[in-house]
């Protein structure tokens, strides 16, 4: 895989099965990314030193997803100048994800977090295809195609249940 | 101004005493705004010209802002491939914010909205910024500088009440 | 079946297992209806061309469910002067249910949704009886039939109970 | 006036500041209407004798307004068939507005109640005069010009703000 | 058993299983009671009897349960001077129980209800028997023994968990 | 005033804006009561005290307000076995009522508290005569006499407001 | 075990599942403490002793976890100046824990509960430890090197993270 | 004044309004502390300074205050080992202080935070207190007599109102 253009980090491992999505999108969409964890609370050092170097090594979107009191987006995004997308996920300690939702969303004015609906990291990966695609002609290709392929399915379906009665 | 690369639209003129903030820090950062009045519910056809005439037009980013049951970014977001920054609006037909934060946030898989915080525009006008500037140095400098700003306004805030006690 | 009254639509297949229920009363009470798929934000330009010819090919109403930032009833109904009936579904990517409610029921002045309950497609489909008894006495004779049939089987739990004591 | 085709009802006086918009509108769309104070918890048996008389008199659509533990319209679809519509009203003893909400559009299976936004009597208004426009020619041509002014407006907003730059 | 003193109603047969605890511990009371099904929104009529002539039927207090739209305790209420006991039942139609404890709870002035937890048929149960004992000594000797035996059995708790340490 | 049956209690005495109107309906109703501010958090021993003795005294019902993290209700609940009346009072320290509700509301099994509406103190007032009713008939005639005069307001309105059309 | 410094507390045997985990992160650390049930509601006078003679029997800091109307925590807050941590227990008669975490945390001026999130009652653990590491240069570097070792864990999930990819 | 044991600190110089309670109860209680402005989002250096040089520097426990997504308290938790008090504040961007509260509270395990009620910073003051207290004997008689004085003036209040009947 080339130089990741797309930072996807997580508070825990156990976010992997909601942030699993943000990677596959990317991959179908052929933008470069890398994965890791990264914990705001159990790591504040490790998330600066990621946060402040990211923009030098190449990344040009963070996606962070976490749970709970999810530190992880906003911190993130008072350390970088890069756009930073935030995932509420839906954890064990979560309730009914409003404090996922709410910790990342309602970020003081001078430090913003493009938040995404509760557990959408597939949304999170098109949304930084979609920021890429403001400079290159081919993201934003595939980004067409993809949104055609949307509408088909909706399509077939309607077809279907038609026939069906 | 030249070519505007940020397209501000919001549901209502009543909106405007919120969204006018991300109009300023656009203008303070350097990137180049078009602002106007699109409603989904009103006038869909309108909508619908704006959203799939934005990218033909130059636009690279459109920033969305709508109360109650706001459905304005989620339909630009559904009718073009652009970034799309969903500002939702307490306005005065609002439950407390709850129902223009869901209407935009909830996205389904497929149409990411970028939400932020409530009523939070002038984070909207940062986030387009920080888009531009992932392909643009000039803007990633301008920000550079506004987070440094936001520092030191901070830490003259610590001086003055420190020196008070 | 006679040309269809009611047209009963929703955001996507894995709607219908809640919006069947609508289909199954009126048929139950003998008003003629269609069916079928229409997603705000996969297929927008589907649900334009079908809000706005609805009227003219005879639907006097119009049924539509979707979960999350539910978008399609309000934008249905800014697209046709025809009455829109909005079921909340709790689909899976729904928070309990209240994204739902008010991207549906929020609705600003002059685009009203006549809102029911969470998942209760069948109210719906009474409530689009309903609006066509208005102006047809055999659709009113069946609604009185139905809501005597209601209370009978109260009736019957109560002795059932009482009895059992 | 003509034949009351509406029967707008509400739970106590001061809720006509908010239920003043429904007649309004409909006296705009020229939809004859009738409106008084119901209360069903202070006067169950007037209740009970307006909706069971109202199909009797010629009305066609109930429009019910309340607040706090709204039981009203409920209560008035329980005792007819007719189409109700309820308006959540936020009065002084409501929280915000939610038991409002809640207690009109939770209704079981079997009752629907048309449920419109907090305090939107005008769209209760409204979507009385579609439910009698589905069987009325005048009515439909009110409701299409009406819905045309409502976006010339939005129009007329979009050149002052863009002269206005 | 005697004179039933006590009446146990219920919006729907489903309501019993949540319900039967009032019965149970007015029984472990010894406070006769009667049960039975009525609802608000399928037998309106029903339930004007019932409310109407539970008084000179020689009951002293009503006791009602239903869910989401739950209007029976608050509608029995406005048909009788008796005290009248809600309880909220998170029903399968019911959004987490908000909408229950929210229509029963929040009644206006002049028709109070008397609220009990979501679910708590055992303490509406013990509500109507603390009513009666205000006028009947054994019923007040009964209540102090029931309360003394709550004490033992968490003390019980309590040595047990010291002792497993 | 006679021996108070009515004992009316309230955490500060910033509640009594909202308390005084169980002290007027019960004034109005016939119904001797005492009124004064017991603490749960601020004077334990003085509610202990005031919970244990309230019975030998002659107090049949306990009428307890207070806001924010409510404890005096319930815990007046736990050490008596007089059937207690919770009013949650919107205080300044609360969060729109909703902590004073739950707070008071969701008591365990076994020990019931009778709650009322936010604020509803005048409704706890008559909860309580409703009580006392049940073995008084004086008061029973005073409380058939004060709904009598609840629908008579509600006439007088309806005549105001269609003499006004 | 040496003399306890904590008294972990909780309303009902049932809510042990949750509190054992503040007993096991003091075991590790080495903090002593002891664990029994009671109860605000059942046991108000057990409470009153528990809470009153803590101080003197050499207890530092007392946690308090209990659930629904939770008022153990505040209760015991308000019969000793010993620091208390309340847990607020997502119980079976629980609202998904917003009535467990209000009762605690909402407590009035002069009154505070240390709050731990839903069911965190390993956090109440860690933060009596930190409360004890105040003046104990021992549990002090325990607590430093548990936090080394929560670092350690997630450095190790992203080694294996990233060599997964 | 002496060396300060505790630090107090807030997000912005908005916050201090609500933050001097914290100061003025710890002044009134003989607690040494420090006051300043740290923020998590626009300072985040300035914070991992502060926080993990405070125990360095004699500072035993921190009282950290902010609002919306607040992310001060869990931050500055995850960078010491002291206890860290949080304040949830309603500021101006705050959803009527859900976000504060939610974003303050639900760390997740392994990193606690203190949580006092919306705007409770005076009771941030009187905890860290009797942090100080469970090693400190002038402090805790100063809180013995703190707790006695709240009990007098609400005696005090219950004598006013008694005698004004």
């Amino acid at each position: 895989m080339s130089q990741p253009q797309i930072g996807i980090i997580m508070g825990s491992k156990s976010d992997l099965d909601v942030m699993q999505d943000a990677a596959d999108v990317l991959k179908e969409l052929g933008v470069p990314y890398e994965i890791t964890v990264v914990s705001a609370h159990r790591t504040p050092d490790r998330m600066f030193k990621y946060a402040k170097e990211a923009h030098g090594r190449g990344i040009k979107v963070i996606i962070a997803g976490a749970g709970g009191a999810a530190h992880l987006p906003g911190m993130v995004a008072s350390l970088t100048h890069l756009p930073v997308i935030g995932v509420p996920v839906k954890s064990s300690n979560s309730i009914d994800g409003w404090d996922s939702i709410l910790s990342i969303l309602q970020m003081p004015n001078g430090i913003p977090v493009a938040t995404v609906a509760l557990n959408a990291a597939k949304n999170a990966g098109l949304l930084a295809a979609q920021i890429i695609a403001t400079a290159n002609e081919n993201i934003t290709q595939n980004l067409i195609a993809y949104k055609e392929s949307l509408a088909q399915k909706v399509e077939e379906s309607a077809r279907e249940m038609q026939s069906g009665i």
